[in-house]
């Protein structure tokens, strides 16, 4: 067991109506808001007109920046820290997606940056001078509610990279609000939960308790609760609990007490968005299974893990130790595949022209080696062109 | 699925050798501290001399308050506040178990509460004034260094409660610190581990996914690791996997999504300790099988949740799910002796006769109505007396 640090200072407001609550935990930052916002689905389902009336009821001055991308960019980060400049905002209000609160992490540290804002994504630090930042969560996938970490694109330069800068004051977690996510985001959001707690699962250290139970409760949690989302999209138990697996997946709490390693899987899929602007738990779904047969076929050692996995999270069992490690990762493959995303690269339209850029670009920052089975950028060509 | 709120500003720090950080976490809050600890294993293990060394070197102004009792008496905390109060003291330091923590919580409140500190106690409430409280663990059980609470006697009125006051700045968890805690206290530790858990697990809320898994995991993580930690204590993976469910058990974590309930158990309990002052642990390892077996026949409707116990934390199986629910408070019970603490009132000296009155006295506050399945005066009596 390794040793950890936990400090996640984000209160976390679960449940039915919790936004009940906004005005007094936002009345504590100030009076004038920024209201970061995407594409428009918020507009679409009514909660935009209901928070712009609470806002100014509540005595607050809004300013908006809409239209943040699915894979927020730099550029979006610019323009928000300036408008954040110009009028003395007090405080950050993300509302939707893990795109939408990663880009107003950024643009709450940005705000008080002396430098250019791509400088502060490529050499993030914690603690540094921010506006208090308040989310609302609409989509049960990231976690981002819950932990420090922005993504963020740059398209001039086809980058896109995950920075540790800054955790929210409050987050708001409302099942009732994911009742409207249609099926193609619920399936991919549960993806991305399932993929950061297998990030962390698929590692060498065998001994730490209560990783191992809450990676495979989550795990466990997202298979019998996301098929129940798409069939039944208001059933609220079955949002409650993806979105509670979705904050608690990314918080790092999973992995104390385990070597932590470079997430590679989410290397290789953060250069497939960065390249092609597809969605993240798409990228994830295509990547993950061939990913695990690849490790498992560079370093069988790594078995008992994949046999763990087989047993623990999808009930299998079965003498033969071999034929149970592929079953397991054969049980994720088909579950991406019934929750209704696609399953290969061709299905995106995607070839094999920029796998060797990708996979130099992918194996900085010792994100491929930093693993349990370190990939080369031969590695990496290899699993992408299993994806095809 | 239930609303929650998850709010623990409590920076903790995990593994072997994290106190080395000791003085750059405790030197943010100031040169003056209180230190407070128990009986004296502190100086018989070596630790008080290493921190005292370690603190001078720092430029850190000691004093002291040592001889904190098993259950910690309001006498102390008034004492303790009393020297905060005449020194400027700017921050206190608990080096202890969860006593140690508690009663450090109280003088750090206390310190600036102006009124009687038994009223304090009985009036709890969080965000009042306080000195910033740092702590080092030495005994893994109540997981006093990750919640607020702190549980005070007052040996004049035969109380004892616990009052929810301030959570720990930073707690420091070093496992090694637990390898020289005899068998008799790292089995009550585990014990007390335990039933914080199955207060919480003993509910109603059955779809709360994380809860469940991460109920089981630390129930299922003790039985594995206390037997291992009590033949060997200095087995490291035991006494950290140890460590890390005490902290996480009484977090409150494990009933997020779930009803709230009284713990009826520990209510008992604390009248136990109140009148007989004995080693909580060993209180609760005596009171649960039996008001398990008292509520299960009472109300036979909540059979599925020790069916499920029986199943999913002691690997037990059958068809007759009567037997089953049975069966796994019998396993508990004999896991509970197995690990060397009485089982029964009469082994620790102690009659029936103050159980109408202690009955009467735990059934304040809901303590014993607010439960899943609630308990009279007469119940509790008849608790009490299956103890004997």
């Amino acid at each position: 067991m390794e040793n950890y640090v936990h400090a996640i200072p984000t209160k976390l407001c679960f449940g039915k109506g919790v936004t009940d609550r906004l005005t007094e935990e936002l009345g504590r930052f100030g009076k004038n808001v920024l209201l970061v916002y995407g594409g428009g689905s918020i507009k679409k389902t009514g909660l935009y007109d209901k928070l712009m009336k609470t806002l100014r009821d509540g005595g607050f001055t809004v300013f908006e920046l809409g239209g943040v991308e699915p894979n927020p960019r730099i550029g979006t980060v610019r323009k928000g820290a300036e408008i954040c400049r110009e009028n003395a905002v007090d405080v950050v209000l993300a509302v939707g997606g893990g795109s939408t609160i990663d880009c107003s992490k950024a643009i709450a540290v940005g705000t008080f940056y002396d430098g250019d804002l791509w400088e502060m994504i490529l050499n993030p630090k914690m603690g540094r001078k921010a506006l208090p930042l308040v989310d609302i969560v609409t989509v049960s996938a990231t976690g981002s509610e819950f932990d420090p970490i922005a993504v963020i694109s740059n398209p001039e330069t086809n980058e896109k990279f995950g920075a540790g800068l800054l955790y929210p004051a409050v987050s708001f977690c409302d099942p009732t609000l994911t009742f409207s996510v249609p099926p193609y985001h619920t399936a991919s959001g549960s993806i991305d939960i399932m993929s950061h707690i297998m990030e962390d699962y698929f590692s060498e250290t065998p001994d730490s308790d209560l990783s191992e139970g809450f990676a495979e409760t989550v795990l466990k949690s997202v298979i019998q609760n996301l098929p129940i989302a798409l069939k039944e999209p208001d059933n609220y138990s079955a949002r409650a609990n993806l979105m509670a697996n979705a904050s608690v997946a990314c918080s790092g709490i999973p992995r104390y007490g385990k070597r932590h390693s470079g997430w590679p899987c989410h290397a290789l899929e953060h250069e497939l968005s960065a390249y092609y602007d597809i969605t993240h738990g798409v990228g994830l779904a295509i990547l993950t299974p061939h990913w695990m047969r690849f490790i498992l076929k560079k370093d069988p050692s790594v078995r008992w893990r994949f046999v763990r996995f087989a047993r623990n999270v999808w009930g299998l069992d079965g003498d033969d130790e071999d034929a149970l490690a592929l079953a397991g990762i054969d049980a994720l493959e088909r579950f991406f595949r019934e929750s209704g995303v696609p399953m290969t690269l061709t299905e995106l339209g995607i070839g094999s022209e920029h796998f060797v850029d990708m996979a130099k670009h992918a194996d900085i920052r010792g994100r491929l080696t930093n693993a349990w089975v370190p990939l080369t950028t031969e590695d990496a060509v290899a699993v992408f062109t299993d994806c095809l």
